[in-house]
């Protein structure tokens, strides 16, 4: 999309978005706050979101009406562009109180993201590049000068660029004698440079001629599900390509427990490590090809996982972190050649492995920390990463407090009847009619449903419960006036989508399991949070700032994950949205060894906190239990809301009596 | 033989010498200086060794004697072992004056040998282990303490026994989960100590249980013709076993310039490579089996060649070390893991490889340098390592020069008619009867001889020279009374053995071109150790004690090499043998890591001269080339040792001639 904004005014609610050029229609309102009925998830089958086209100009949106209706002015807003300031109409029943109309949902917030830029680090004095490259004019050797080649080649690193503490491996030294001569004494060297100054830098490669300007790293992110790359140009501070793949381990299990146990059979460990590398290789491939260098200018590999991942990845049993007393191999792991564990780059280039603090929580969550500068934060933050196994990391510079807890597969669609994975034909976004229960339905790609991802099973759920629809324990209201609440096999559901306006050829409902299974889901993850802060000695209330990691927190509305009591109530411009944490990390480390050298001192920093072993744990989960949570003034703002709701339907529903 | 010591009086002599017990007479003889005709090399074929034992008991020397001699007394030498006491009487033509018995030769001295003590090591406070083991028994984990493994390990080396800065592999890291549980969390670290105090300390390995008993290294010397090893006990300084093979290189050419050659044939340093590799494995799968080791136990091999074979052992071209202006790859070579290079040891066992000074001052001379304390030796000191190609160092603790020279393979029996290495039926000691002029010749084995071996070439010169048999250009004195010197196809030589005698069939000679390539190769390094002392400033009577290293200094008749100019006149009691050089400074690297602290300083310290590039160098070698030099004053004794003799000989033979 282009940056040109335009403003769209729905009437009768009266409500005025900025949106970009090209913004679909149905996404503005939901944008807005604003309610269309809408069933198709966006592919204009459902016929359900016409609107009126009042002022300025849209593209398409008018392909599936008559002509009739077009000349009245009308489209659906599933298929219109917003291509200049807008008024637009919904036609809504002339019997409801517009006051209604403004308490459908409140405007959407996803959190703002973190961005990385070198610049920054650069402006802030943090820059201490982990790779430099270093050209040279060497005289060439004579009878009075004949030094060896290597000690010629250092002592002029050491005269013209102040290089000191130079190692050079054999493979580089079996180059050095004709690559000197090749380029006739004008050579580039390329240093990896020690964490720590006391260190060793190690010269890896020597090119002939002045090669400068072509410096190369990978950061990768190898997630249990998922392996993203990224080419960076050490340069300039670009990201050159990036491709994420599945992790080829996912068909000997989805999670993590499953892979430890596959990694415990005969010869299972081998196979996983195998397939992590040529998943690994595969995503370099694709990176490399299309960032247009080649493998051997790659100077590092940085990668950052989680224990078991780690531990899969350099064929280190996983065995003993499924066990109790849940022990890893190690925290911290030395810089290796990649090709060591087969890692098809040069054979010089080096691999960074994220160190982790416990055998849950990982080298992804110390990524994250370290890439979202927490560890440096004056805010009281909290930290999560949600997901099957979601890590929580509380605290501030001063100091960092983490544990992890098993909050069950519900916000990757595990354990929910249509759940699925946020992929193409999933529900994300929804909002519900509060008279009618009609509801307005928004699929990833604008396509009829198949399923609820994550996001979308929090915002459903949100918008349940605000409007009375489901009560603080997800059970259904089962006095309310819709064909589209009604019990199935012995279960209360919600008919989300009509069998006709799904792909699936079913109606695609939500059922009080599926409900459950997300409370305890979200109690899981919000009681971990309120142990480690007791036991720390602090109360959630004292949260300043929230960051979100993990591929799931980019479409999730904040107020809405408020409103299901995941997330603590608080300002939803405190709240940072991460993005891949684990690859961020590890995209920084690759630019300033800064990161490596604070990563020791976080890891000291954070105390690990196992939820097994604290009793309060319990407690905090049995009242986490309850939508948002059985203590009703943590989330003052929402029971405000809900008051000023209840009693706003209450007049509205008994004007409709009195008609 | 045993400690029992005999003494023997030789007449009409008159000369007395102490021997073991079980010593061969005629040796006994040959150190006394005492002169008996013997040509068969001491098999008992010749007959020509008659003696008459006057006093005390011998074993054997009478098997192949008539028994009309056995009742006179007479024995054969060369077969009789010495038993007690004895007094011998050597039957000389009546009409010899006794002085000139006197003036036969004079005593051996062989060179005083640099013994290995890691026990004086100790005592000096110079003991800094590069290899400890210690033995842990950690608290296993708990809900309450799960510290990663590799870090409780960490944990419990700093605090039991004071370890710090370890790193842990990536291969040892594998193995710590299973091993510790194996172990009962009681385990065996073995650590390699970086060599200075701020490097890092690599965990290389752990075994369940104590082990802190066995702890192993294997020292070995890449010769250019013989790979020898040695497995010695870090514990208690002993050398458990050792071995040594030829080079299997030695196919692809005998010295280093045409393995050079090969080597830069399409694969050539591949094959190189691969047969070095091939005979370091057989020679460690023979030590390491007479040890009774294992060959993981093997923490570290420390191994020291000469240039070439330092960088054809690690696949780099040597190429242009031949090429001027000769210049290695590198000097300083990073530990490596010995699997990395084919080396069959554990795959943590770290190879350290002796850093060299230039192309031709390579590992091996540093290794002697180090090895002999010649470093840290107030003493003005030469070092000299002789072969074909001939290293020599001088200097003291405070500076270092060295330099290299091309002798010509003389020394080790090249370029000579009969020449041979120094194995059995070698010619290795001589005397010659002076008015005669037959000789006495000891073979290595006491079998007749087959050829002539580098000592035995000096041997011989020296007191061809010495009688006046040939001159200081090394020409026979074509007027001397005896069948032995002849002109044999235009060249003059004297005939060492008798077809008859030998073992091939043929008249053994030495020949004036064999003499002369002997003054050649002795003066490049006479005058090699000139020019080096003139360009500090110095001059060779400054010389105030001669270390020997290489296989050929262990049989030299000091008295011999300084007759002929080999070495400058200096008290033979100030020569120290060092015998394998190279292996010594290796083993004393494996036993402390003070040697690898200091060779950066020595290899500072040790400027290197080119001695092609030096101009004196040519004026120096041509007034080298006389026997034993142009200027006699630089041979003081020998100059007054020579007119002594011309004046007793020439009265010996006035007195013939009044008869």
């Amino acid at each position: 999309m282009s940056d040109i904004k335009h403003r769209v005014i729905f009437q009768p609610h009266n409500k005025m978005i900025e949106v970009a050029d090209g913004e679909n229609l149905i996404r503005a309102a939901m944008e807005a706050g604003v309610h269309i009925n809408a069933s198709c998830g966006g592919e204009g089958v459902c016929g359900k979101c016409r609107v009126i086209l009042e002022q300025g100009e849209i593209e398409g949106g008018t392909e599936k009406l008559s002509d009739e209706d077009r000349e009245k002015g009308y489209c659906l807003a599933c298929l219109s562009k917003v291509k200049s300031d807008l008024v637009v109409r919904i036609p809504v029943e002339s019997n409801v109180d517009a006051s209604v109309l403004n308490i459908a949902t409140s405007p959407r917030h996803t959190a703002k993201i973190k961005e990385f830029r070198l610049e920054s680090i650069r402006e802030q004095g943090l820059l201490i590049p982990p790779v430099v490259k270093r050209y040279l004019e060497l005289p060439p050797p004579t009878a009075q000068d004949n030094l060896a080649d290597v000690t010629r080649l250092l002592n002029f690193l050491k005269i013209r660029h102040d290089e000191h503490r130079l190692v050079v491996e054999l493979d580089v030294m079996r180059q050095i004698p004709d690559l000197l001569r090749e380029g006739d004494f004008k050579v580039t060297a390329t240093i990896i440079r020690a964490v720590r100054e006391d260190g060793k830098n190690h010269i890896t490669r020597i090119e002939p001629g002045d090669t400068t300007n072509r410096n190369f790293a990978v950061a990768m992110d190898i997630g249990t599900t998922t392996i993203y790359g990224e080419v960076l140009d050490l340069n300039s501070g670009e990201v050159l390509s990036s491709y994420g793949d599945f992790n080829g381990q996912i068909s000997y299990g989805e999670d993590v427990i499953s892979r430890i146990i596959f990694a415990e059979k005969d010869g299972g460990l081998e196979t996983l490590q195998k397939k992590v590398i040529q998943t690994i290789n595969h995503v370099l491939e694709k990176i490399i090809k299309k960032a247009s260098i080649k493998k051997y200018e790659v100077a590092t590999i940085t990668l950052a996982g989680n224990s078991t991942m780690t531990q899969l990845l350099l064929g280190i049993t996983p065995r003993y972190i499924r066990r109790a007393p849940y022990v890893p191999a190690s925290t911290l792991y030395p810089p290796f050649k990649a090709s060591e564990i087969g890692i098809d780059l040069g054979s010089q280039t080096i691999a960074l492995l994220y160190p982790g603090v416990s055998s849950y929580v990982g080298g992804d969550i110390v990524a994250g920390v370290m890439g979202s500068g927490l560890y440096q934060s004056d805010k009281l933050t909290l930290f999560m990463d949600i997901g099957t196994n979601a890590e929580i990391v509380i605290g501030n510079r001063d100091w960092l407090a983490c544990t992890a807890c098993s909050a069950g597969p519900a916000f990757e669609g595990g354990g929910i009847t249509f759940g699925m994975r946020a992929s193409k034909g999933a529900i994300e976004d929804f909002s519900i009619d509060p008279v009618t229960f009609e509801p307005m339905i928004m699929t990833k790609g604008n396509v009829r449903p198949k399923g609820i991802c994550g996001s979308g099973l929090i915002n459903i759920v949100a918008l349940l419960f605000e409007n009375n629809v489901i009560n603080n324990r997800g059970k259904f209201n089962q006095e309310l006036n819709t064909e589209r609440i009604r019990k199935q096999d012995g279960i209360w559901e919600y008919v989300l989508v009509w069998k006709e306006n799904s792909q699936i050829d079913r109606d695609i409902t939500i059922s009080e399991p599926d409900i459950d299974n997300l409370i305890r889901a979200k109690g899981a993850m919000y009681s971990g949070a309120m142990t480690l802060l007791e036991e720390v000695g602090m109360h959630i209330n004292d949260i300043e700032q929230i960051i979100l990691a993990g591929g799931f927190g980019s479409y999730v509305d904040l107020a809405k994950a408020m409103t299901i009591g995941l997330l603590p109530e608080i300002d939803p411009q405190k709240v940072i949205y991460l993005g891949n944490g684990s690859l961020l990390g590890a995209k920084m480390s690759s630019f300033t060894n800064l990161f490596r050298r604070n990563v020791g001192d976080v890891l000291k920093m954070m105390t690990n906190f196992e939820l097994a072993e604290t009793p309060s744990y319990m407690d905090h989960y049995v009242s986490a239990l309850f939508l948002p949570h059985t203590e009703m003034n943590y989330f003052p703002k929402l029971k405000e809301r809900m008051e000023a709701r209840r009693s706003t339907v209450c007049k509205a529903t008994k004007r409709d009596e009195i008609l």
